[in-house]
C-alpha cells in the first residue's frame, strides 16, 4: 500500500474521531507496522481504533491469548456480521483461543426471542454460516449464555460491586428500565471476562473486536476487571473498533431493515436485485461520469468491495482509480461485483451443506 | 382449647395488626376451624396471618399443592429456623410437595459467603438438622439457587416486566444499591413461582410460610404472578405469617447475636447456661411472685415452651395458670424446661448421627 496516501477514501470520520478522543480509544494505525499479516479490514482502516491491543500483539508470537465475541440470535446473518467472523478467522489462524457466545439472554430481554427459537436461529443463521465462512467451531469455545452457569454465576458475583448509579451513567437507565435490561450488562461483562477464570484458562490478554457502538460494554468490563483484579487476577480486556457497516442506502446494516441489508442465506437473485438498487457515488449522467469520474468514498458498492469482495489491495486500488478517472461507470461496476458475489454465494451455500452435519453435532453437545 | 379465651397471652401485637391492615394480610383465626389438625403454631396464634390460604386448604383433602421455603446458609441454625421446619413437617404429612431452597445466592450477595462455604453450612447446619427434626428430605425438592438453571432462567425472564421504580418502592433501593442486591428479589420471586412451571408440576396452589418481615418478597411475587398469569398460568402464591421468634433477652433471634440465640448444634450445657440467663416475666422477689403471680406474656421461657417445648396445649395452659397463680417461680420453671430441653437435644444429636450419611448422599446428588 503506497505510503502517505489514504487510498481507500476511508479517513476516520469526524464523529468516530470525537468518540476516540472522548473515550481514549487509540488509532489502530499506530500499531499497524507491528501487526503480523494484518487482515484487509485493518489495512484499510475499517478497523480503526483499539484499547490495549499491544497486550494481545505481544502474545501473537506464540503466547496464549483469548478472543471474545458474541452473536445475538435475533435475526438473520448479514454482511455486517460477516465482518466480525472474518476477524475471528484471522485470529484463529494467529493462535487466538476463540470464545463465541450465543447471546440468547440478550435476544430474549432485548427482543423477546424465546430460548428455543434463539437456539434455532443461532444454528441456521449464525453457526452454520460461521463454519462455512472458515471459522473452525470445533476449535472455538461456543456457548449459550442461558446455559452457562459459569457466566451467569460470574455475572452475579461481579454485580456485587457495580451499583445502579454506575450503569445509569453508562446506559442512561431510569426508573422505567426493566430489571432484565438493567442487569444484562453484568452478563455481558461476565461474557467478556470469563475466559480469564481459572477453569477457562486463567488470566491472559483477551481481545474483543467490536463495532464502535459497543464501547460502553467494554468500558464497564474494564472498570469491573480493575475492581476484581485482586480477587480473580483479571487483566483489563483489550478491544478493537470497526466501522459499522452501512447498508445499500447508507444506513446501518441491520436485519430489521431487510430491503437494504444483504443476508448470507439469501439466493443470488435477491442479492442481484438489491445490488442494482444500491446507492453509488455515480454522477447524474453517464457522460458526466465519464468526464468527472465517480466518487468511491460515497459509493456503497465500493464499500462492499472494500469490506468483503476485493481481498487484494491492488485490485481495490485499481477499481478506485478506474472509477475516479471515469473509466468505469456504475452499471458496469455493479455487474462486475454481481459476478463476484454470485461466485461467493454459490461457494458459501455449497460449504453450508458440507459443514451442516458437523455443526449440528456440536450444537447437540453444547445445548442438548 | 377453651373458646373465647386468649389462653396463650398471644393476642396479635399492635404493630402486627397495623401491618395486616396496611398490606391486606388476613387473620389466620378465621380459617382455623377448617384447618385439619392445625399444628400448635397455628392453634396458639404464632402463625397469625395469611393471604389466600383457602386455596391451599381446599387441596389438603387430596389435591396437589406446593410449599416453598428457603434457608440462607450464612450462619447457624437456631430455634427461629426450627419453627419453619416444624411447619414443613406438618405440610409434608398433609400431602404438600415441599420445595426447599438453599439460598446461597442470597448468602453470597447479602453476606459475602462464597458458594463452597454456603454448601458446607447448608449441609452441617441446616439439612442435617431438618432431616433430624423429622422432615423427609428425600421426598422434598431440595436445591441450591446457584445451581438451578431453571430458577435463574425464570428470574431473568420475569425481570422483563419488573422495573427499577417498582423494586425501589418495595425495598427502598437507591443509586448506591449494587446490582446483585437490586436483582436478587427476582431470584427470590423465581424461587417462589418456579414450582408452578410445567417441569415442576405446573400451576397449583403454593404456600410460603414466612416471618412477617418477609412480606415484601411475597407482595412482589404476587404482582409478578399476576403479570405472567397468562404466559405461565401462575396462581398468586399463598402465604402464612408467623411472629418473629424472640431471643433470650427479647430481641429478634438471630445467629449474629450468638449469646442470646439457641443453636441446634450447641451442647446441652451451653443451652443450660443461656437459659439461666433468659429474661422472664418474674417479679423482683420470690415472695412477691408467690403473691401476685408471674407474667407469662412477658416471659421468654414461656415463649420457648409455647413455640417449641410444650407440644400439648393442656400442658402449656397448665404452666401458664400455675405461673399466674404464683404456684411456680422462675427458677423452678427454668429447671423444668432445662430438663425437657436436654432430652430434646440428646435425641436430636442421636438423630443427626443417624441421618447424616443419607443427607450427605442427597447433597452429593443435588450439588456435586
Amino acid at each position: 500500500m503506497p505510503e502517505g496516501l489514504d487510498p481507500w477514501g476511508m479517513e476516520v470520520p469526524e464523529d468516530y474521531a470525537r468518540l476516540m478522543q472522548e473515550f481514549g480509544i487509540r488509532p489502530l494505525e499506530e500499531l499497524l507496522p507491528s501487526i503480523p499479516d494484518p487482515p484487509h479490514l485493518m489495512r484499510r482502516g475499517v478497523i480503526f481504533g483499539h484499547r490495549d491491543f499491544e497486550r494481545v500483539l505481544e502474545r501473537m508470537g506464540g503466547g496464549r491469548y483469548a478472543v471474545m465475541t458474541g452473536l445475538m440470535p435475533s435475526g438473520r446473518m448479514h454482511l455486517g456480521h460477516k465482518m466480525v467472523v472474518d476477524q475471528l478467522i484471522w485470529y484463529q489462524r494467529k493462535g487466538g483461543e476463540i470464545f463465541l457466545c450465543v447471546a440468547d439472554m440478550e435476544a430474549f430481554s432485548a427482543r423477546g426471542i424465546p430460548y428455543d427459537l434463539g437456539r434455532k436461529i443461532a444454528f441456521e443463521e449464525y453457526l452454520v454460516n460461521c463454519e462455512a465462512l472458515g471459522l473452525e467451531l470445533e476449535r472455538c469455545r461456543v456457548y449459550f449464555q442461558s446455559r452457562s452457569q459459569q457466566v451467569q454465576g460470574l455475572a452475579y458475583s461481579l454485580a456485587r460491586r457495580v451499583n445502579f448509579s454506575e450503569v445509569r451513567a453508562i446506559y442512561g437507565f431510569s426508573g422505567e428500565t426493566h430489571l432484565s435490561h438493567l442487569y444484562y450488562p453484568m452478563i455481558d461483562v461476565a461474557d467478556i471476562l470469563h475466559p480469564q477464570l481459572e477453569e477457562f484458562g486463567g488470566p491472559r490478554p483477551t481481545v474483543v473486536p467490536v463495532g464502535v457502538d459497543q464501547d460502553p460494554h467494554l468500558r464497564l468490563a474494564r472498570d469491573v476487571a480493575a475492581k476484581f483484579s485482586e480477587e480473580y487476577g483479571f487483566l483489563p480486556p483489550s478491544s478493537t473498533y470497526h466501522r459499522l457497516m452501512r447498508d445499500l442506502f447508507g444506513g446501518k446494516m441491520s436485519s430489521s431493515r431487510p430491503d437494504s441489508a444483504l443476508f448470507l442465506t439469501d439466493p443470488p437473485e435477491v442479492w442481484e436485485r438489491k445490488l442494482w438498487d444500491a446507492l453509488t457515488g455515480g454522477r447524474p449522467t453517464a457522460r458526466e461520469q465519464r468526464e468527472k469520474g465517480g466518487e468511491p468514498s460515497k459509493c456503497l458498492v465500493y464499500e462492499l468491495c472494500m469490506y468483503h469482495f476485493a481481498p487484494e489491495d491492488r485490485e481495490l486500488l485499481e477499481l478506485k482509480e478506474r472509477c475516479e478517472r471515469g473509466e468505469i461507470i456504475c452499471g458496469e461496476c455493479k455487474e462486475e461485483l454481481i459476478g463476484r458475489v454470485k461466485g461467493f454465494l454459490r461457494e458459501l451455500e455449497e460449504r453450508r451443506r458440507e459443514v451442516r452435519p458437523g455443526v449440528e453435532r456440536l450444537l447437540r453437545r453444547i445445548s442438548p
